[in-house]
């Protein structure tokens, strides 16, 4: 044992209160009494601090949430200590084994070291040294990783992306037992293998790491954690503020079609500044955003605690705070996220990156109670200082319930580049997308929309075309499918005109532009509106979206009001899809069914997409009703004659299946300028196969009628079958609260103040 | 109140003992001194009993699972007393409103009949009384239901059936209420409602009475039922033994394709003695067995209480109580029933008719105490007799596990009609079906297997085309698609000769024949067998099918070998479907996928299949690896050269897309006389959307080979991934467990006793 030896003081000592001998010391100094001095710079001073680690060994026993979570890890490293371990040499892309064997190897060392600190046993540290040397062995002798796909390929890695990963995490582990190592050890791994490590992904790929993305927030973030464990301040440097003296071309790109670095933004800090809105919305949306939280919350957890001067958490008023107060809003009520451009299923809040989140907002954020309840749904806390804030929370019975209520989030790095907004009605959950575009994880689907009921999807977004870490399916990444499906307009539930995406489907053109706020009002529960405009997504044409979640006394449940008004110079054609996931029971049209379907068209996704059935409308209603997880559904829309209804399957040109071949109905008008889809969602009642009973199985609404369509303003009557009649009124040019409107409308005088009104008519 | 009066003694006073005054005469005695003289046919008496309802009453409050039961009941029934009820005049099919209601208030007479025994308020013999008098006012100007589908039309309901649903529970009721009725109500009743009720179900419909059928046993107990409560010997007489002279056609078919009455059978006894084998086995299958247990156990329970000396729970062996177990047995993990035959899926032991089932059997029957583990899943009770008894049972703490073993339970009245095998092996679940035909709701997949993983299907049986009640989906009846494709041999994981279903998907001739049992060995648990054979689903072929569990310690879960045996006389196409549910994630070989699917044929379910990709095969073995539920699954089989592969979806011509489009795996051999089919189906890892971690996401299997195909053995080569070789054999010819065999098999001695062997090679 060294314990206590070399320790370096480039840091000002900040806060003397903690310079008391910790447990572990205790221990410890029976054999080595030079262990008596100590600074706050002996470690663990990153994210477990020295006294931190007393005030867990005080409480053990006593704080059931973080002893289960300690019980866990220590009954799964003992496990992995007594199976030893491998190191092997990279060779497999995500899923394989090489990938994954590191990928493990990283999580290990960051447990066994944090369980070194708190039960002070050495065979934890041991084992991590172990492995370190190994590695240290190994990563001279190592060429770039063998598998090409990537823009930025890494050592242990197929992309310095999942390198980074592996150094935040082993930076943590390296700290956890610093103390325990001699200096000559520290030196072989510091100069054989962190050092080089750290410069592969920076100094030697300049492209992932100079840039504003989720990968180099990584990459950023693993050089910073390992140059304040190594203490080496030029190395922090280059973390926060990116290197120096590095030109990249401007319009290079990434894999995924994402420009590499337009404006020459880089380091940390810029990646604070840029993704984040000042609501705490990440761009690229909340499956990234709950990737990229967890480097931004252990590197900022190991910034408060080793250079308190910078503040970080403070930074953009809080942003990193509001981050994981916009995440946890961002998840439907079973705490999966909701599907906003590249996203893969069931991602939700019990991912471990946001246990650390939810800890550290927690600890440093003012001890919100509502937290704490869902910290309780995750049953699992951090083993360090934030998760014992919880856990010692959580025992004190501070808990309060996480209140999901309707929100609008902006976006852009200014609040100012649209948004995206959550209706939260009853059971409904409907979001509303109106953001930038994403950078390159970005979809093309301005002011499209998704139903959730009860945590789960109703009318869905496709997500992502990509089995994560599957490796029979294209190594486990991005499909091309991703290109020529997922992303693509038609994919989603939103207007494609003349069967193109929005911005042809260009990055270029898309990253330019962003759709804009135009009304969100949550104040009556009742009677809640979303409305949003987009101008450039097609030159020359307006959209205008509004949702509406509308509870009328008469029913159980609020039903959703979905209005789509189309503005243009020309002629088009225009599609609008609804992908209702489930059954089909009935529809209120007469439709044919080919025999053998037919593809629906020959690129833009389009070629994607089976016609199983199609119909003219004669301009009356059409409903369609279907079953999912045992409850009735119904979609009710206007028509106008000569209206084409398409029954389409997912699935076409999809040679090796990666597509899941779900349902849509594609409302298509042809030859139209100015146009209003307007159409009524409507969860009515449920089946139960044990009972045999369907209850409410059938549409409450009689009737849905655009009585008028201006300029100026749209109304939507609607008649439900208990004959009542209303009307919705929105302004369409002028969104002041303040500003009055009268109107008549087929003889109803409507008059009303602000941008929408509601009217039940005679 | 009347209470006392008019009491007639036609049947005799049998148990003394219980001839005190009860709970609800001490009450009701303040005002009716009358009432002291009491006897046992004091009503209530056919479900609930005096004794019955002094008992309940007297541990109400301490028997929680009985308490939370009444409790939810009397809110349901206080609710719907507030709400006024409905009895409108008969129009709809299933699922429409004077279906609904009609069935709802039978359902609600129920309950509040036994309310006011318990509760002893009058408020519920009063909304009793007050319904049944609008019945009786509306009965007798009733024609025949308008809706003409069934051949067997009711009054109330388009089909006998769901009268005598009815007049089940509504005798209940009118037990419960019958001495708060003055003998002139009783009479209006009865001669408005009960008699020409019963009388309709049985003398005008001797085509529905008159049969062994779940329709029939559903008349007699109605008929019977309310004989008992109204003391009528002659109608109770034609329940049990059914109406005398009446010739039937014999040739009649019902609406379901089966015979009427082919050979004079009839009555509740009849019932009793045919569709059930001695283990307990309807020979429907599970989901009409439910179906039908209520109306057996109910009645059961009736003549108990009313005629002991019939000595019902005792016939054939005690056959209805070993139903009940039977029943129990065909359930997965959830408790879902397997699907046999006509079956919806979800039905399952939460159905209220397993409820009393499950109650009865418990009271009725030596009170098992691992039925009191069923009943607390189950959450409730009946509230009588039984459901006091078991609620008792819970409460002294004697409730032990439902211990759901491998099991074989026999078909066929005597037993010898085959059997239906479940294979059960750590968290699989197979269900092997060779059975008789089972009656009209039969399907024609002789030798087809289902595995449940953890209660969920993997390989599923596709289960009946019908959306119970769904009025949307053709009234909620069976849809054509049930004759088209469900019945069809085709749908099912079972062999397909020749594009035609077995016995030509003839009932009158498959309902001769039944497959019979070759092997049932389930004594080690790591090597577990079901082995039958079929000789006349194709005469001139012989198919024998036998299914292995195997756990080798290697790995986790046990895995599943599938043998499938044809001989035959001349040269034909055989098809084997696997209908796994999922999502594709790769394939061993390579396939070709179709632009736009073809359709696969054009008659005997084959026109409802389409034909996505295929391939053909090398010879080789092909592996198929799927995701369900984030599990993988994999299937491994042999193929002769040029072998094709069909990867299939359900859907074709189904022009109201009543059909579930789900896949199928098909491996077809053309021009082939004898030949096996030998596959494996694994479960081996999982995926986690939240960690995004695959775990053993691959098959274990690195090679499965038929070494030796003869008449008198087969024998199948397994090698793992570990390089671990194992033979499986299995005589064909000699199923004797004491006889011996010995064979060379590619130079290994394989010598043992018994029909088969799987042995370790080197």
């Amino acid at each position: 044992m060294t314990l206590g030896h070399n320790i370096t003081l480039k840091f000002a000592i900040v806060t003397l209160v903690f310079t008391m001998i910790s447990c572990k010391n205790e221990n410890t100094s029976i054999s080595d009494n030079n262990s008596e001095t100590i600074t706050s710079e002996e470690h663990p001073n990153l994210i477990l601090t020295k006294e931190g680690v007393k005030a867990i060994r005080a409480n053990l026993g006593e704080i059931p949430i973080f002893d289960q979570t300690l019980a866990k890890v220590q009954e799964e490293i003992d496990i992995e200590i007594n199976n030893g371990f491998d190191v092997p040499i990279p060779k497999d892309y995500s899923g394989g084994y090489t990938h994954a064997t590191h990928k493990k190897n990283y999580s290990l060392m960051q447990k066994a070291g944090v369980l070194y600190q708190i039960l002070d046993d050495e065979k934890y540290a041991n084992f991590v040294k172990d492995m370190l040397f190994e590695y240290a062995k190994m990563y001279p002798t190592l060429p770039i990783h063998p598998k090409p796909r990537s823009y930025a390929r890494g050592k242990l890695f197929w992309q310095c992306l999942n390198d980074s990963n592996w150094l935040v995490y082993t930076s943590q582990a390296y700290d956890c037992i610093y103390d325990y190592l001699t200096e000559e050890e520290r030196n072989n791994l510091e100069s054989n293998l962190f050092r080089p490590f750290a410069d592969h992904i920076s100094k030697d790929n300049p492209q992932f790491f100079n840039r504003v993305h989720n990968h180099s927030t990584w990459g950023n973030v693993a050089v910073g954690m390992i140059a304040l464990v190594m203490e080496d301040d030029a190395l922090l440097q280059s973390a926060l503020y990116g290197i120096k003296n590095i030109d990249l071309d401007k319009s290079l790109k990434d894999n995924d079609g994402g420009f590499i670095n337009k404006d020459g933004k880089k380091g940390f800090f810029a990646n604070l500044d840029e993704p984040f809105s000042p609501d705490g919305y990440y761009t690229e949306g909340p499956y990234y955003q709950r990737y990229a939280m967890y480097p931004f919350l252990i590197f900022a957890q190991a910034l408060q605690n080793k250079k308190p001067d910078l503040k970080v958490l403070e930074y953009k008023d809080g942003v990193l705070l509001k981050g994981v107060n916009a995440l946890l809003n961002l998840s439907d009520a079973d705490g999966d996220f909701f599907l906003l451009n590249d996203s893969q299923k069931g991602m939700s809040y019990y991912n471990t990156s946001l246990i650390s989140a939810v800890d550290i907002a927690y600890h440093f954020g003012g001890n919100n109670p509502e937290l704490l309840s869902i910290a309780k749904k995750q049953s699992e806390v951090t083993l360090d200082d934030a998760g014992l804030a919880v856990a010692l929370g959580i025992k004190e019975g501070k808990t309060k319930p996480f209140d999901k209520k309707s929100i609008e989030l902006s976006d852009g790095a200014n609040g100012d580049q649209g948004a995206v907004a959550i209706l939260r009605s009853g059971n409904l959950e409907l979001v509303h997308k109106y953001t930038a575009h994403g950078l390159s994880h970005g979809h093309y689907d301005k002011l499209s929309f998704a139903l959730f009921e009860d945590g789960k999807e109703i009318i869905q977004d496709y997500g992502m075309s990509r089995y994560v870490n599957i490796e029979q399916k294209g190594g486990g990444n991005y499909l091309k499918e991703n290109k020529t499906w997922a992303k693509q307009s038609i994919s989603h539930n939103t207007l494609v005109q003349n069967e193109t995406s929005h911005f042809q489907g260009k990055y270029d053109i898309g990253s330019k532009h962003h759709s804009y706020k135009y009304v969100f009002n949550a104040d009556n529960e009742n009677l809640q509106v979303s409305s949003a405009k987009e101008d450039n997504a097609y030159p020359g044409t307006k959209l205008h979206r509004t949702f509406v979640t509308i509870k009328d006394n008469d029913y159980d449940n609020p039903y959703v009001l979905d209005i789509m008004r189309v503005e243009s110079e020309t002629a088009n054609q225009y599609d609008l899809p609804l992908y209702y996931l489930g059954q089909l029971i009935q529809t209120s049209f007469e439709y044919t069914k080919s025999d053998v379907p037919q593809i629906l068209g020959n690129k833009n996704g389009y070629q994607h997409l089976y016609n199983e059935a199609n119909a003219i409308t004669k301009g009356e209603n059409i409903k369609l009703n279907w079953l999912l997880n045992n409850k009735f559904y119904n979609y009710t829309a206007v028509t106008s004659k000569g209206d084409e209804v398409i029954l389409a399957k997912i699935g076409a040109n999809d040679p090796e299946f990666n597509l899941r071949q779900e349902p849509a109905l594609v409302l298509r008008k042809r030859n139209s300028k100015n146009t209003v889809f307007a159409s009524i969602i409507e969860s009515t009642g449920v089946y139960s196969p044990v009972s045999e009973l369907a209850i409410n199985s059938k549409s409450n609404i009689k009737s849905i009628e655009v009585v008028l369509d201006s300029k100026d303003y749209t109304a939507i009557q609607i008649i439900t079958n208990k004959d009542k009649k209303v009307m919705f009124v929105i302004s369409n040019l002028n969104n002041d609260n303040e500003i009055e409107h009268k109107l008549n409308i087929n003889n109803n005088e409507v008059s009303w103040k602000g941008p929408f009104i509601l009217k039940e008519i005679n």
